[in-house]
C-alpha cells in the first residue's frame, strides 16, 4: 500500500532523528525551559523577524488551537470560522469544551473574506439584543485551508486591517504552513504573516517533524501567563527539549523550507498530469493537497494499492478525493500514481 | 551538572529510538490504528492478564489523567484525592478545566485508605443536603504516590473493595508504574492492579520512553467512544504508531521492568548511604523517589554540582529535598552524589 | 407605549399573585420540596398522563434549555438543533458553555424535519473519522418554534421514531407550550406529547407566570441526580414554593390553557386583519407571534405607538416584524393595533 | 411545626407583595432595562455611595457567585475561600462548572484573615513551578460568614489592602449581607463595604424579597460585557422588573435595614436566653444564626415541633444545631422556642 492519505504517514526527517539520538543522553530541565527550546525559540524568531515574539512548543494542532483560542477569548466569546475550518468540522468539539462557540461562517473555497467578518462583527453588534448572542472575539483561518486554498498577501492583509477595525484578535493555523508559503503561488513571507496576525503557529507534524507545533505570539496583550494555559490543557510535554531539538533542527539550514518545496514540487507534478489529463479539480490548490474528481469506478481500482481520502460525493458517480504529497514522498511513488490514474483513464475510454 | 531532581531528564531508552529509526520510514494510517499500535495493545493486554481491556496511548499524564477522569463522572461529580496528589496539586486545575471537582482528603504518607473513603461517601450520602454537594464518583491515586510510598496487595484491595461498595470507580495513575511494581516492597503483581481498578495507566514518560502513558481500561462500562474523549481533549496524536513503536518496544523482552530495576537499584542504594549517615526521610520510599532532611547550607554546596528540588521546608534550617533515580542514572553519577554527600556530613561535623 | 414586542412584558396572571399573598406567610422548607412543589407535581404527572415522570421546576429557559442537555449528553456529544433555535442564536452560548456544540441544520419555517435528523445521524457514523467530529447525542426543537410554527403530529412522531431509531434522545423545548398546544392548527395533545419525547418543559414565563419553566421528564434513564444538576448550574431556587405555588395555580381549572387559547385568538384576530390587507407574512404562524413583512415607512409611524421586534430585513424597504399576544393582552389594545396598521396601509396608498 | 432552619422559610415582605400587584400590568421591556430596575440601580447606588458601580439582579446566590467569579477570573485562575464557604462547600461544584479551582484555605470561625491570603500567594509565586498550579485570582468571602461570624472594619480593611497589594480581587458575598450590617458588633458601612471589595452583592432572598441579589461592581475593569456574562449563565430574568421592583422596595425607607435588625434583635434574645442557660456556641456569633450545642436528647424532644438543622456532631452525645432568625420570624414564636430550650433543660437536670 502506497500512502497519499494524508501528510504524516512517515516518522521524521532524516536528520531530526540524528539529532535526537545525538542528545539523547544529555541532561536537560524539562517542560520547555531547556537550552534546545531557548535556541529554538531564536531560530524562529528571527524566520519571522519578530525578536519580542514569544514562542511555545506544542505537541498537535487540536492542541494549539485549544490553547491559543481559549486563553484569547473572554468566556461569552466565539471565534469566526469557515465552516470547514479544521475547528468547526474535525475536533470534536475541543473548542466547544473550553466553553466557546465556533461561529461558523460560509466558505468560499476553504477561505473567508475579510467582507464576511466585517458583516459578522456588524450584525453583531447592530443587534439591540446583542447580549443575548455569542459575541465575536476572534477571526480563525488556516493557511493553507483545509481545502488546500492559498491567502494571498492582499487578502490576508485586508483581513487583518478588518479583524483588528472591529476588534477582533487574528490566529492563523499553519498546521501546513511550509506548504502554504513554498508554493509557487504564495506571495506572502513569513515575517509579513508574523505581523499581519496576533498569533499563529508553525506546523510540525505534517512538515517534517515527529510531532510539534510552533506557537507565535505577536501580540503582547495575549503573553501573559501563557505557559499555565498549556499546562492546564495537559499540553505541557515533560521532555520538552524533544519539541526544541526538533524545531531548532528545522529551521536550521532552512531545512523546514526544503522540506515544503520538495512537497510542493511533487505535488505540481500530480496537478499538472492531472490537469493533462483534463481531470476537473474540486478546489484550485497550489499546495501540497490535490482533489481531483474521480469516477468511483476509478477508487476501486486506485484503492487496491493507494491510499487517499474520499473527501466528498459530488455527483452519483463521482467523489473528490485528496492526494497528499510530504517531505517524505518519493518521485518513484508519485510517479507510479500518475502512471495508475492514467491507466484508469485509458481503461474508461476503452470501455466507453 | 548532574541531574536528580526529577525522571524524565534525558531522552529515551536507546532501544526505543533505534526502534524509531528503523521504522520511520513506513508508511501507516494515523491516530492509533496502525499495526505496531495493535501490536502494543496486544502486549500490555497480555502483561495486564487482560485481553478484553482496551488500551490506548496518550503522550501525557496530565493529559491521561483528565481525559480519564471526565469520560468516567458525571457532571456534578467529584474525584476523592489525596491532597499531594498530582491533579489537586501539580495541574494548574486541568481536572477543574473539565468541571469537575478534586476532592481532597489527608494523605498519609501520600497516601488514601479505604476507610478515608468509606468516610467520605457516608458523610456525603447521609448529608441531607447532598444534592448541594459535588458527589464523589471516583478515587484516584499514584502508585507510587507522589512521596514514593507503595499501596500493598492488602491496601489495594480494601481500597478497590471499598470504592465498589460504594459506588466509586478506582483510577490509578501509573506514571511511574514500573517504579512502583518492581520495588522491593511491591508485593502487587500488573496482574492483580489490572483486576482491581477500573482504569490506570502504564507510565513510559518517566520510564524510559521520550513520552507516552498506556490507559488500560478494565471496567467495561468506561470503553465505550473514548475515542472521542481522547479527539475532544487534544490527546490524539497524529502519529500514534510513535507511542505504538515506543510501548511495543517497552513491553518486548521485559524492557520496561528491566529499566525500573535499575533505577530501584541505584535508589536502594542511595536509600541505603542515607541511613548509614543516619540523615532522616521524609517519606518512607522504597522506590525510585528519596527525600532526604538535609540543613540548607549542604544545599547550597550540593546545588552547584547538582541538579535535585527543595520538596518542602521542614524547618528554619532545613528542607526535604527530592533525588530521582531513573532508568537513565549511571552508577557512577549515583556515586558522586554519595561522595559528595558524605563530604556535606563531614564538613558538617568539623565545624560544630 | 403599547407593547407587542414579546410576551412578558406584564407581571403575572393576577389568579397567580393572589395565591401568592394568600400563601405568604406559611413556612415550608426550601429547594422544591415543599407541599405546593409536590401538589404541581402531581397535577402535572396527570395533565401530561405520565404518573411516572419526573417534575422539576426552573427559573428560566436558558437555564432549562442548559441543564437538561448538560444532562443528557456525553462531554462529545452535540445537540442538534434548527439553526433559528433559541440555543444556537440566542443564549449567548450556554450550550457551549457547559461544553457541548450545537449542531445546527437549516431551518424550514423554524422547524427540523425526521429526514434532516436521519441524514445527519447517517453522515456522522458512516464518517471514517466520525470520532474527530461532534457525535449528535440529542435533538432540540421548540413547540411552537422560533418562527411561531407548529409540528403536526404525524412531523413530530417520526422526528421521536427517527431520533430513537438513531439512539438520539428528543428534547422540546416548550417555553411557549400552551400557546402551541392551543393553536387551532394543532393536532397534538400534551398526553401525547409527553409520550413522544424524553424530556421537555412547560413554560410558565411566557404564559402567565411570574417566571418559571416545568420540567418533564419521561425517559427514565434521564431521572437520577437531576437535583444535583439543577443546583450545579444555580438553578436550585431557595424558596422553590414559588414556583409550586405559580404551577398549581396555572393546572388548576385549566388555568394555563384558557390563558394560552386567549392569547391565540387575539393572534388570530390579528392576522386575519393582516391576510384581509393582503400583507405578506415571514412564517406561517397560528400562535400567538405574527410576523408580517412591512415597509420601512409604516415601522417608523407605528413605532411612535407600539412596542414590536424588527425580525429580520427582508429587502431594501421592508422588514419582518413580530407582534407578540399573551395571556395579558387586551381587545382593545389590539383593536388599536389593527387600525394603525389600516391607517398605515391608506396613507400608503395615497402616497403611490 | 414552627420554623428555625432556615431564613427563608416565607415568601417576602408584605410590601415587597404590594408592589408586585399594584405594577402587575405595567408594561415594560425585558431583561432588566425598564425603569423600575434603573430605579432600584439608582438607590443601590446611592446606599453604596457608588454613583459610578455597575448594579445588576440576579435570582440566586449559587448563580450570582458563578457568574461574579467567572466573569472575573483567567480561566486557570482559582478563588481563595475558606474552607467553609459557601462556593467550596454548598454548591454541587459550581464554580468547578466554569472551571475554576476553589482553593480552600482553614477557617478560623468562618473567616480568613489577611495573612492567610498573604501566604497563599507568597507560597504560589515563590514556587519555582507555579504555572503547575492553579493561580490564586481572586480572595472570596462572605459577610456575614457561614457560621454567622462578622468581619470588622480593620479585618476587612487589611484583607482588603493585602488582596490587592497580592494583585488579587476581592468579592464578598453578601446573601445575609443585611444581617451583617444591621448586627450590634458590626462597625462597617455598606460605603465602607463598597470601597474596600471590587464586586459584592446584596442578598434580597434571605432578607425579606421573594428572591434575588444585587451585584455591585465597584472596580471598573470588571465592569465590561457582564450582561453577556449573566446571559451565558442563564441568569437573565426575561422578566427583570420582578427583581428591580423587590430592590426598589427594599432600598426605600430603609426596609432592607427595618427587616435586618428586626431579625437581629430576635436573634440576639435566643443568645441571650442560652448565654442564660449557660449552653456552650459552637460560634459566636452576633447575627441572624445562632449555633448552640445541645443534646441528642434534646433534640428528638425539639424536633417534634421546630425545624432547625444539624449543623455538626461535635461528640458522641451533642450537636451543634443552627437556629435562624429572618424579617419574618414573630416574637411570639422565638419565645415559644426558648421556652422549650428551657423545658427540655429543666428535664435533663431532673433526670441527672
Amino acid at each position: 500500500m502506497i500512502r497519499f492519505d494524508c501528510d504524516y504517514t512517515e516518522g521524521a526527517h532524516p536528520r531530526i532523528l540524528e539529532r535526537l539520538m545525538e542528545t539523547n543522553l544529555e541532561q536537560t530541565c524539562g517542560y520547555g525551559l531547556d537550552d534546545h527550546c531557548e535556541n529554538a525559540r531564536r531560530l524562529i524568531q528571527e524566520a519571522c523577524g519578530a525578536p519580542d515574539a514569544d514562542v511555545h512548543f506544542l505537541v498537535g494542532g487540536t492542541q494549539a488551537n485549544t490553547i491559543i483560542i481559549s486563553a484569547c477569548l473572554r468566556p461569552y466569546q466565539g471565534v469566526l470560522s469557515a465552516d470547514t475550518g479544521h475547528i468547526n468540522a474535525h475536533e470534536t468539539g475541543a473548542i466547544e469544551a473550553t466553553g466557546h462557540k465556533v461561529l461558523a461562517l460560509p466558505n468560499q473555497d476553504g477561505k473567508l473574506c475579510a467582507e464576511q467578518i466585517r458583516q459578522a462583527w456588524i450584525s453583531h453588534i447592530e443587534d439591540e439584543t446583542h447580549e443575548h448572542i455569542v459575541q465575536p472575539g476572534m477571526v480563525y483561518l488556516s493557511l493553507p485551508s483545509e481545502s488546500g486554498t492559498l491567502y494571498s498577501k492582499e487578502e490576508l492583509t485586508a483581513i487583518s486591517q478588518t479583524a483588528h477595525e472591529c476588534g477582533l484578535l487574528l490566529f492563523v493555523d499553519g498546521a501546513r504552513l511550509g506548504y502554504g508559503l513554498m508554493s509557487d503561488h504564495a506571495d506572502l513571507t513569513l515575517k509579513e504573516l508574523a505581523q499581519l496576525c496576533d498569533v499563529f503557529y508553525i506546523g510540525g507534524t505534517k512538515v517534517g517533524a515527529l510531532f510539534g507545533e510552533a506557537v507565535v505570539i505577536s501580540n503582547s496583550n495575549l503573553k501573559k501567563d501563557f505557559r499555565y494555559m498549556i499546562k492546564r490543557h495537559g499540553g505541557m510535554l515533560a521532555k520538552g527539549r524533544l519539541l526544541g531539538i526538533q524545531f531548532e533542527t528545522l529551521f536550521t539550514d532552512d531545512l523546514y523550507w526544503k522540506i515544503s518545496r520538495h512537497a510542493i514540487d511533487l505535488a505540481m507534478q500530480l496537478k499538472q498530469a492531472l490537469e493533462a489529463m483534463q481531470i476537473e479539480m474540486f478546489a484550485s490548490s497550489w499546495t501540497n493537497q490535490q482533489f481531483p474528481i474521480l469516477p468511483e469506478s476509478w477508487l476501486d481500482d486506485l484503492s487496491k494499492k493507494y491510499a487517499f481520502s474520499r473527501w466528498q460525493k459530488v455527483d452519483k458517480d463521482r467523489w473528490a478525493v485528496r492526494f497528499c504529497t510530504s517531505w517524505a514522498t518519493t518521485e518513484e511513488n508519485l510517479n507510479a500514481l500518475i502512471h495508475d490514474l492514467q491507466r484508469c483513464q485509458q481503461k474508461s475510454c476503452l470501455k466507453s
